[in-house]
């Protein structure tokens, strides 16, 4: 893959920041610049130098995987001889503070034998890795855009499966099936079904109760392809939905609509958040909505940027987000609907163009 | 469940260690101690208070799960909310280095409004929850129990498809799917099914290589069932195994079946890595065996302690690990065993206790 321009490019993001040297530890970020996808690493890059150490268990692995950085086996610690390297060949490194555990940062220190251990490491003032890995490389945006496809299958495929009386367990283990026949590596999370009252719950996972005769059944589920996540919800409705529940669902989908919308490079993405919460607040549903609107996604299910209210970021062409505007109104029902979007040099591009209107089972 | 109790005890560390106050933001740490399940929590636990703080995400399911503790639902972060708590009722304050980001001390440190900021926050001597939640109580042994039964009863129900010519990922898949269907809420981490040379891969993520005619087949899966984990691993060999495999795996299988019997109070878990390791020195294997004798298990699928040469630290009743030596022959074939065992009050009690010997298919 591109493993070598993403160091080129965070070789730059390095210089501009004057950090000398930079150890990388958080796994999606090592298989971003590396290329590795072993549960064991720390990465070292340096201007001229980048060298993956791990253990004994990835002899083989890390050879096949790892092409831009040179791969060291470390005898004891992977991080110990990261942390050495470094000390022999710099003045002083950075490392992200957001993915480094306080006792991670003190071994790091307790790797140096020289006399600047207390000042050698120093946070990073961006999270220049995140920050590269929100833009998606034209690969990247493959791997996503099958990953989201085959989200919007398996969606299809689990509609039929969706009846009263059903355990929610059951409706998962039916999707989560057809994720892995049809080739899923893994789920990207633990797979949302909330039925019923639970609907309520932005985060119900699937639970033993039966799906209702009558009532909102929210799905949130995401695959892994080749390390990428999907993510998506749609919200179907069991039996004829009430006067309230056909209002509600149309003030969320057109909340979600209108965010979806507003995407679309050197937009803010307050903005993007703004143009869901909006509706919704003119819908006398905005105090219901008591999430951001999204996220980005890629290796991980969580990534930047923050699509939030008064988040100031551009999006960028290359960015891949959801969009997921909800309401939950306690012990009657939720509701919630999902895509993902990347954005494109004119605007953007839905991943996830699976039907959002109403579906009556 | 016993949140109380165990609220109970971990004051009696931190009085052991002096730690007026704690801040729990490791969230198995914080559902172990008040029974909360949400993604975004911190737990304040002094000599009289306990408080949750989380999201609005939340306000259902916080006061559905919370018993032992008050809630408090944040409006804007809840680790700020928490830490301003923490700095109006204490003169200080630990936290668990270990799962604690650089990044989250520094906001934690922001939090405070007054002079002590620099100081306020102090590293714990000592892992004190995770070294509580070593030992089980009996209503953990019994989640635990059934967590491996269901783990006992997929690989019984998934032997009969490992069949030559079908994909890993679709051996996987049927795995999962019975997993799902007889109740699992999740699977504990990522299922490796590595057939033929991959077998030689230690953590062999199913792939979509196809089952070979001839060759070993390791499968290493677990499942969550109520928050606690199961963990297993069978290997399997498809047609006749050859006299190099046969006496290779005779080695492993002795190996484990030592270390298990070597699992009591008292006896140490550098002994117990031990016994499993000299086996397969003696009959020449040892320096293929390139990782640990096992771990602990419960909340989350690696826990303390680690069965791992040189560890001293004594086995004491309700402690629940794995035992699971394996040999790696780079690009021929690899084998490892893998039970769950609870340490009783005069031995030990074997999880998982499905055949072990060659299954040829």
């Amino acid at each position: 893959m591109n493993e070598g321009l993403r160091l080129r490019a965070l070789r730059k993001s390095m210089a501009a920041l004057q950090v000398e040297a930079l150890i990388v530890t958080h796994l999606p970020d090592v298989r971003y610049l590396s290329g590795f996808t072993g549960s064991n690493a720390a990465l070292v890059v340096t201007a001229s130098k980048a060298v993956l150490f791990t253990d004994s268990r990835y002899i083989v692995q890390a050879k096949e995987e790892t092409q831009a950085a040179r791969v060291v086996i470390a005898k004891q610690s992977a991080l110990k001889e990261a942390c050495a390297l470094l000390e022999a060949s710099a003045q002083g490194a950075s490392f992200d503070p957001q993915d480094t555990t306080v006792a991670q940062l003190a071994a790091m220190r307790g790797a140096l034998t020289g006399k600047r251990r207390r000042s050698f490491f120093a946070p990073l003032a961006k999270p220049v890795v995140s920050e590269l890995r929100m833009v998606k490389d034209a690969d990247e945006q493959k791997a996503m855009a099958k990953a989201a496809d085959l989200g919007n299958r398996i969606f299809e495929a689990t509609v039929p499966h969706i009846q009263s009386g059903v355990p929610e367990t059951e409706v998962a283990a039916g999707l989560e099936f057809f994720a892995r026949s049809m080739g899923a590596e893994a789920m990207s999370f633990e797979t949302i079904v909330a039925s019923g009252p639970r609907s309520s719950l932005p985060h119900g996972r699937a639970s033993a109760r039966k799906l209702p005769r009558k009532g909102f059944v929210t799905l949130d589920f995401g695959v892994i392809l080749k390390g990428y996540c999907s993510d998506m919800t749609r919200t179907v409705h069991l039996g004829k939905a009430g006067r309230e529940e056909k209002r509600a669902y149309a003030a969320v989908l057109a909340a979600q609509q209108a965010a979806v919308a507003a995407v679309g490079p050197g937009v803010t993405c307050g903005e993007v958040d703004e143009a869901a919460r909006s509706i919704l607040h003119e819908a006398g549903l905005g105090r219901y909505f008591t999430h951001s609107t999204g996220h980005g996604v890629g290796l991980e299910i969580h990534e930047y940027p923050r699509i939030a209210a008064g988040q100031t970021l551009e999006l960028k062409p290359g960015m891949v987000i959801t969009i997921e505007p909800g309401i939950y109104l306690a012990g009657k029902f939720g509701i919630r609907i999902e895509d993902m979007v990347v954005v494109t040099d004119r605007g953007h591009k839905v991943l996830t163009p699976v039907n959002k209107e109403l579906i009556e089972l």
